[in-house]
């Protein structure tokens, strides 16, 4: 398969891209790096990304900024960052991708644990991470050509706990890897409008 | 309790109305009509609204409106009407309203069952109303002096099968005054963070 990652230089995408590239065809896109670039809050930005990559048979993307911050120092703005970002971010992918999409082919959301198990400072990444959930399932009915739609909803892993471990104590860390997983049963699995959770 | 009712003449919210009238005093809030009116699409309008109400108990939004349509037909733009209004007007009565709620006071916000039970034409339904599940699981961590916030995530009603029907085949609808009791629930109970289900 030719599979695009978004997001192929990040903890989680290098993970992802260690499973999947034994036995697919890997384009690797970031913001800045990769064999493409991509700003997803940019949906010109993102349409050139399909033009130069052409049809498809996968995009898997594990990208997607929101604001961490508490709720008592935060407005609209702060809300909006995750909205655009990684909500409609990953939104813009299916709307704008559906089009350079092989029949049959898949795309696979990053959302987060943060939807179900609410931590400190994360009100938006809650929202965010739900909507995403709540996103894959409704479009997964509507998509045609035997197109899919899942999100994979890992909690915290093992290598992102240097930085984030002060806002996750009590979680158990997965390795990226195990998160990894989950990104190729959505790939090479059959299931749409699915919610991995590696946890 | 002095309780703030958006969208107090729609259907959920007359029965929501005849919940809570008996026992409580009602403010109640239209986008044209009622006591006082709001646009809760925009912040000037919601800020002038509680300028006008003053200091309450309990804020109970059944408001919020989404696009309806084949997602074949939808783009950006259709997803943002749903962000803007059902999604960000209902966080935003919560980030201006708690400036002028009283402690211990309660927001209850409208999601709905599509979150989790997928129709045809209601992708951006599915997204806004799952995020305002998440949102309320992760905001109501963070609110300071006693403020709770749930969200009542009702199935289709009865009263409005005339119009909705032919989107909800097979859903079983429940009467407004059922969906009704969830809102008492939230309102007059001690939880916060729940998603209550009436279906």
């Amino acid at each position: 398969m030719k599979i695009i990652l978004i997001g192929a230089s990040g903890t989680l995408g290098k993970a992802i891209d260690a499973e999947l590239a034994p036995r697919h065809e890997i384009v690797r896109v970031g913001r800045s790096n990769g064999d493409h670039q991509v700003d997803i809050t940019d949906t010109a930005s993102i349409r050139r990304l399909f033009e130069q990559v052409g049809r498809f048979d996968a995009l898997v993307s594990a990208v997607g900024k929101v604001h961490f911050g508490a709720l008592a120092e935060m407005g609209g703005e702060q809300f909006a960052v995750g909205l655009r970002d990684k909500l409609m971010g990953q939104v813009n992918l299916l709307l704008i991708g559906r089009e350079f999409a092989n029949d049959g082919a898949s795309f696979t959301f990053t959302s987060g644990i943060i939807s179900d198990e609410p931590i400190r400072f994360g009100s938006s990444a809650s929202l965010v991470n739900a909507a995403i959930d709540g996103f894959v399932r409704g479009a997964a009915i509507e998509l045609p050509r035997g197109l899919r739609v899942n999100a994979v909803s890992p909690t915290v892993v093992e290598e992102s706990m240097e930085v984030y471990a002060s806002y996750f104590r009590g979680f158990k860390p997965i390795p990226a890897a195990e998160a990894a997983l989950a990104y190729a049963r959505s790939v090479e699995g059959a299931q749409t409008g699915q919610v991995y959770k590696p946890r």
